[in-house]
Formats: C-alpha cells, sequence, structure tokens
C-alpha cells in the first residue's frame, strides 16, 4: 500500500495534497478573521456567519479589491464568493480520509 | 464682501474649500458605494445602513487593508472608523452655507 503526504490546515481542518496549498489557504484564512473581527468591531449588528462572510469575501478576492483601491472600484463587480472547485474536490478527499480514519480505528 | 470658491461633493452634498479634497472624498464614497455593492450581493441578510458603514469603513482604511492583503494582518486593529475632524469641521461650513442659502432665498 502506497502513502502520502497530506497537509492540513488547523484553522479549519482541510486538507491538501500540495503544502504551498495548505499555507495559502490558512494566510486567506488568517486574513478573513483579521477582516471580520475589524468589522466587527467598528460595524454593529452583526452576526458571526455574516461576518466569517464578510471576511472571506474580501480575502479572497482580495487581488480585486485592492485594484478597487487604485482606483478602478468597477473591479469589484467581478466578485466571486462561489467556492473555489478545488476546495469542493477537496472536501471529497477529507470524506475519505475520515471514512479511513473510521476503519482504521474500527 | 469677499466671495471663495467652494467644492461640493454631489454624492452627499459635502462642501470643501480644496479641490483636491473634494475630489479625494468622492472617490472615497465611489469605492465605498462598489464595496457595499459587491457585499449586498453576497452576504445576505445585512441592511443599508450596515453596507453603507462597512463601504465606507474599507474604503476610508484602505491603506491598511492594502498593508494586511500583503500579509500584515496586525495592521487591520489600527482600523478607525471615527470620522475624521475635517468632516465635522466642513459640516459646520455646510450649516452656515444652509443658512446663507436659506437668507438668499428669504
Amino acid at each position: 500500500m502506497a502513502v502520502r503526504a497530506l497537509w492540513q490546515c488547523d484553522r479549519d481542518g482541510k486538507m491538501f495534497t500540495s503544502k504551498k496549498d495548505a499555507d495559502a489557504h490558512d494566510q486567506m484564512l488568517e486574513l478573513a478573521e483579521a477582516i471580520s473581527n475589524a468589522v466587527n468591531e467598528n460595524v454593529p449588528g452583526l452576526n458571526e456567519t455574516q461576518l466569517d462572510d464578510i471576511g472571506r469575501l474580501i480575502a479572497r478576492n482580495k487581488d480585486l479589491f485592492a485594484k478597487a483601491f487604485k482606483g478602478k472600484s468597477a473591479e469589484l463587480s467581478k466578485l466571486d464568493f462561489a467556492e473555489p472547485v478545488d476546495e469542493i474536490e477537496d472536501k471529497l478527499t477529507q470524506d475519505n480520509i475520515a471514512k479511513f480514519d473510521k476503519a482504521k480505528i474500527g
């Protein structure tokens, strides 16, 4: 049986087959968290889901926001909040791993 | 009686004694509006005030957000949403002008 390395992001447990992707995901979540906290401290009345969504929306699309900051605000109409496809694919990997872990413990 | 030029931002009617400040304010509001729209389209359940506040919070602090995008997310803890002092001062000018307009019409 072959074995392979997997990289897990401890912020949300997600698994990646490459360390680079795992690091990028972890940094995105760290940025998202900082944005959620900043919005939470300055804009009253938002619930946790809304704060998380706002943080991730901006963190995931930071390149578009950076362009908008430089005067191209129309760039923000291209914003996409759908989960990137590879994340869904990674979820499948995650499910397989969960089953794998269960089988090992069983 | 001396006369002086005032620059009015048509997005919110605010007055400025310098065109440069008026332009900067107008661009900030344009960016804030684009951000509010982007958040509104992607994060459900926010009311108009919250959307406006989020847009202005980010637009006013875009330099801090740009630093956070480059990996310094701690910069966002320095975020300040208090209205800049000169805006309050400008509001006083605005009130004087409103009275001035009324006197002219009266």
